[in-house]
């Protein structure tokens, strides 16, 4: 037991037997599935990075008194808050993708405060269970998956309103030994790559959503649960291993479904508390766009890395407007690491002893993040020019009949193989165009209205009022 | 003779044979392959449009007078400029992607006004070879593809300059019947779907650069001509025939190979006047950028019609900040097209007699779509919904293990059956994630900065400077 | 009668004798005030205008088959309405500042129209009546001021549910000769620069809010009419001969009091009928924004001219990244004077032969200009310096004691006489920081929110969502 | 001795006699200068809070081992970089404008570092006599002035190669017990609000201009230094005592002329080592930016203020649309604030033991300053109406004639008194279009140009390329 080596943990994945599907086919052997290879890699690359850098890492647990993965510890201080930032700004740089490991520990994160608080409320034993739970995944290193996002149907309607009563994930049975539920979490990135699935509630619930305000854990293979990998734009590419771009990493969004999953009690971290479920999902939400902001900018130093690289292989290094097109990528990455590490810095003890984020600067962060991607991608594509979107086939590059003519046509500055540049093209073409990748940009961690109601929600407008009336000389 | 049919076009193709590669491998049969056979029905509804819709289409011809498609038509009025636009709006609301016929009749429209200057400059014979061509098109009525794009090699070197020669496209040998050119044009969108090659100088050449100041028409199969079909994000869709989210059309994007072609003089436009170079460019950007604003507005159209269906089928259709981002993205389309139709309307008589637009306000139109275009997919990504990344297979749905499970799960609204939901979710990733389509936004006509440079060039700034003199009561 | 000169029209003036106030005093001499004086010069610019350049602002009028200006003119034909943009662009640059004829206008414009509809549903007599008044404006080329925007009291309430009934303007009596009004109208432009005072509600009204469906005009200095010229940055700076900026022309805004107005029957043009209210203001709130685009494309020509000047004087004339920012101003004038010219472009015959503009593009240009002035203005600023802000005063220039180092210090390149650059930076203070003539760039025509609905109001929607569907392949 | 009160702060400057112009006169009376008092209570506000909120201002000194206000202590922790973030919000906060005294800090900040490495490598003493000098301010709470943005001439050429050779301070004359110095600092704002002028280079020097690399401090009233206070956009309504808007503080800006001014050797802290005047202008903007950071979110929190008092009295607090525009100016203000606390958490202890922020993130607040400022008020005015532009005056509210019936009209909601909402209406033009005060967000601290160069350069490119690369598998 112990922090796990990258090999490990792969090898601890093949102990699972989850359910899967892909292209309308049962898998039998996802880790040597290529397409979810690559995306098990990429969080393999958390492991890796325990053995390549443990100073950034590993570190100790109060509660096991151990070495472990950051990567299973709620924050216990403000450097831990601020250390996540760093961590995943360097993760996501290292494997230019998604590493998936963040929701999970978001999890844990929130149900290290929200459990605490309920048992305070309601003296339940939800903390004491789930100190047990981050034992286990801490002493084994393990990786969790966040169930949040339900699938939601009518979205004019409340749970308990729905014309199916499962569009939300509920609890359609309670027994002695635990509670079976039923429905379906989206998006849900690694779902695969994870041991466990920590399941929190999606949204605020009412008095009328009792059987919906659930949250548990299972292992990512237990019975009646069904992964369904979506289809994503460049899906077939590591299939076919060809045209691939990002050498070594990817990322995949299964659909999870819930076809009345037994839950022990010893992994029921909430159970009709409704009013906690706001709690959660704000809490969990939060930490999770924190987490975007150490990502996102990693990914886009990425991105600035490949514009540069390609301006180097065009002839185009010195040119003005390129450069500040670089500027401007910078900034917005700059933009989204400074308000995630502000909120970090700016964190607060909570009751339980764990520590949670700065809400209104952390969501700042993701605000950006909906922009801004989408802008820093233009601009990457601007910079490397238009064979981001149709560069040949590295089968045609290598065809007798035409990969010489392919290759001379192909060469940019004289002194940089031709090779090299085809390389970087496929690159950005993945930078750019990975649906899965891309698009958590803007709906990762709730969408982008939902950021802007938070900061306003959690800003104190009363005291601004205050300020400006004494200014006007405005008594009242 | 005249107006084709769509079938007589798809028929007229067959009798082509060009050489043609995709993903490492020569093509036999271009026309039913599913992947480019997507992209010549976009083309294809060109024609059928005309059977269609022929008071938009259709159109008397000075040259042939014969009705002719307005795609084959240099504009010869004002009217001819704005029809342009609005048709080009049409058809791309029609097909929700690239019609890619528009490039062929910018030639034609730039070749009308350039070859008769260079005639009027130097005594040569070129206007009347291109009439003659023109007639040829028209009579045919024949789809022409723009190879203007040259691979450029090192891009801080002029043609002249680069280490291999053979970076532009150049004349390498001059004889009694015609010419012979080696090179290559990259991005050349629909190339397979044309019957013509009609080929213009890049950039403005200098002195040294003589050979590279060529300008001609090819049929699409000429000996020597090699179509390499470039990868694009979604490019396995059509070829495994699931999951094609446009159920009818479809683009792509060959890279055009000039392996020592041999042009007769007929078909010989510029040959060596360096300083017309220049004004080919320019003229044939200008007009381009003209009809990608009519083009894209159709396509925005799409998006629009795509967000609004999607919010219907997610009980979201009364949330305001989903109305305000529809609201943007009409404000994006309506710019797009209000600044192309300014520069239509605002169009001039060349002393050819054909017309040209207002340069500035056609920059200006494809400045904003080189960003907002990416806004307005953004936009529409956020109001559909997370699925866009990620639904899963056709394959899976009809799965009949959980087939079931997924579509009682993939359920919006109840009155909407649940395939249009599926449906919907993967037209729109199709409008948002298709690379060969979206980066055209960025590159095509022109890099964004071509774009500016040339409404700076183009404004009278001493004229505005005098106003501002005149009225700080600057006398000078 | 015909066609005034600037110094008739000033002359003109002089014979009213309105009420009017300015910082707590009553004006008995309006035309000689230097404040309103620099206000009714940019008004005697259309004048002014008309002789130097007849071409441009006279044409005949169909109504009096007499030559009119076209600032008398409702749009007879598209060219009327294209003529209006350029018109407007033109006389903006030429003043640099709102030149407060295009309301009056635009009045005119809307009556021509509406008047007519409302005769043909009701049989009144509306329509003859304006015609008389347009008659009576054209023959002596008198200016027309538009009192829209009334005070509005609690925006949460409708006319009739107001505490104070008088917060819209509103009919008090209805007498056998004419009617009496009261209430105010706030940001009247210019309203002492006009002859005649153009009155139409400001918004929709519902079956309770009769009285408040009135419109009518009077000259003026009508009893019972009170002009209170409110505050603006730079007010003082006229009245003190000093620092001005703009050597001849300003803007103010007074607010205009109807305190029991009599209107004689013959000037009223609407009188309780409700239902047309809302098209009163949306013909009159179109007209206005398509105005707005001429003009304040002409003025940010005016601070581009300002810009470029400025880097002139101060030796960055090859700045890279001011040249980007120039060009980004010259984008912004491009944008509005393209959607403008676009919506005229395709205006339409109304039922009286009055043309109207399409409302889109009108609107998708005025949207433009409320956040695009503001970035015109901030990119000038930028690329003129800091002085801008806080540059000494003319009376420092000019002091004894340290005029000297002032103009020693303040020189910018060496062949231009400082007295040059003071006078540009004052200019560039003007443009950018006249709070009535800057703040009309968000708030003129309806606030921003009020554009947006429009454009989504007057779209088409359904035929979008139904071109998806059928790409989509969905059948409904 | 010790931290002063606000009213000994006043009396403080009494005692200076300083040689002032404003609008071409000799001002007698500095303090009690309406205009001019104004911005001393805004800098006479950092004292106050130092009695008010002692936990916030006050702390211990290292070096003199005494309280001092922290406006006169350079940071000596990382604890000491955030709370000149956290104090400039706060006291923004409660001036609503810039308290001015920042620069001075900044100034010293800087010393505080580059003195000790410039006796490091010249074994100079500038250090001792800086840490003299820092006594001396710490033990008598004074308030410094940065003179650092020199007039510039032609921007064009080097301070060397200027014609008139003191358009950049410098040293015209050295002495046994000082230096002579001449030229012209722009843009002071505050200084005479100042004890002490503190002198920067405004720019990295060549070899050739040595006797430009100049820095010292001397008192505000020192023989030779001439400060002309120049034009701001509402600079006479505190001088007519009359619509001032904010009822407490406001700003002015002189330019500052050197005109042979004699510096004893023990406050000259550089003299002729070129090579370090990049690092003092780099350091000291580095510190501003980030002042900046903090004191302009809490300008923007009183913008918020006021839009939302507005928004009160107008009846629209509850219209979706403007709850949006608040968000975005929340959204704004928590952007530049996370940007600067980052930047301040993040900062690094230098050789002489001062602490120094992260240049990177401190610069990326300020590219967004620059930009979203006036954003955020443009969308202030949005959001409260058009009599930001135009509101009469309190002269004419007192009025007797007018005062009833302009009171009547310019009602908001029933509930809240006219006066409250012509006093925020006042005071949201002042927060709008006070030149002085806004100008500073585009040009304060270095134009936005300068910003981007610095966080391009001192970016880790070579380190984002490298991640890149190993991605697209490319070695070398």
């Amino acid at each position: 037991m112990g922090i796990k080596t990258k090999d490990e943990y792969i090898e601890s994945l093949r102990s699972l037997n989850p359910v899967a599907y892909m292209f309308g086919e049962r898998l039998t052997n996802v880790i040597d599935n290529p397409r979810l290879r690559a995306g098990i890699e990429a969080t393999g690359a958390t492991y890796e990075m325990a053995q390549l850098d443990p100073g950034l890492v590993v570190t100790q647990s109060p509660l096991i008194n151990e070495p472990v993965s950051r990567f299973t510890l709620p924050p216990a201080s403000v450097e831990d808050l601020v250390e996540r930032v760093k961590l995943n700004r360097k993760v996501a740089n290292y494997v230019g993708t998604c590493h998936q490991r963040c929701t999970g520990l978001d999890c844990l994160s929130t149900l290290a405060i929200v459990t605490y608080d309920l048992d305070e409320k309601y003296k339940t034993e939800y903390y004491p269970r789930f100190q047990e739970f981050l034992k286990f995944m801490q002493k084994n290193d393990l990786t969790g998956n966040a169930g949040v996002t339900d699938v939601k149907g009518d979205r004019s309607l409340a749970p308990h309103e729905q014309v199916d009563k499962d569009m939300f994930l509920r609890v359609v049975e309670k027994k002695a030994d635990g509670i079976v539920v039923r429905g379906a979490k989206a998006h849900q990135t690694g779902s695969l790559s994870a041991h466990q699935i920590i399941v929190l509630p999606t949204r605020a619930m009412g008095k009328d959503d009792k059987d919906y305000a659930v949250s548990f854990a299972i292992p990512a293979d237990t019975k009646g649960l069904i992964h369904v990998v979506g289809r994503s734009t460049l899906d077939m590419r590591e299939l076919d291993g060809c045209d691939i771009g990002n050498t070594y990493y990817s990322k995949y969004c299964p659909t999870l479904i819930f076809d009345d999953v037994f839950v022990p009690w010893e992994r029921v971290f909430m159970c009709g508390e409704t009013e906690f479920a706001q709690d959660m999902v704000v809490k969990f939400s939060s930490f999770h766009r924190q987490s975007h902001g150490g990502c996102k900018s990693g990914k886009i130093d990425c991105m600035i890395g490949c514009a540069l690289t390609m301006m180097d292989y065009n002839g185009t290094a010195k040119v003005g407007h390129l450069k500040e097109k670089v500027t401007d990528m910078i900034h917005r990455a700059e933009t989204l690491y400074g308000c995630c590490l502000a909120s970090s810095y700016e964190g607060q003890k909570q009751p339980s002893g764990a520590y949670f984020i700065d809400t209104v600067l952390a969501n700042a962060s993701k605000i950006h993040e909906g922009k801004e991607m989408a802008e820093a991608t233009r601009m990457m594509i601007d910079a490397c020019g238009g064979f981001v979107a149709d560069l040949p086939s590295d089968r045609d590059f290598s065809n007798p009949e035409i990969g010489g003519l392919l290759k001379k046509y192909l060469k940019g500055v004289d002194s940089v193989p031709v090779e090299n540049r085809i390389k970087m093209y496929r690159l950005a073409e993945k930078l750019a165009l990975e649906s899965a990748d891309t698009i958590s940009d803007i709906h990762g961690g709730g969408s982008p209205a939902a950021h802007r109601v938070t900061i306003l929600r959690e800003t104190d407008t009363a005291r601004k009022k205050k300020a400006a009336k004494r200014l006007a000389g405005i008594k009242d």
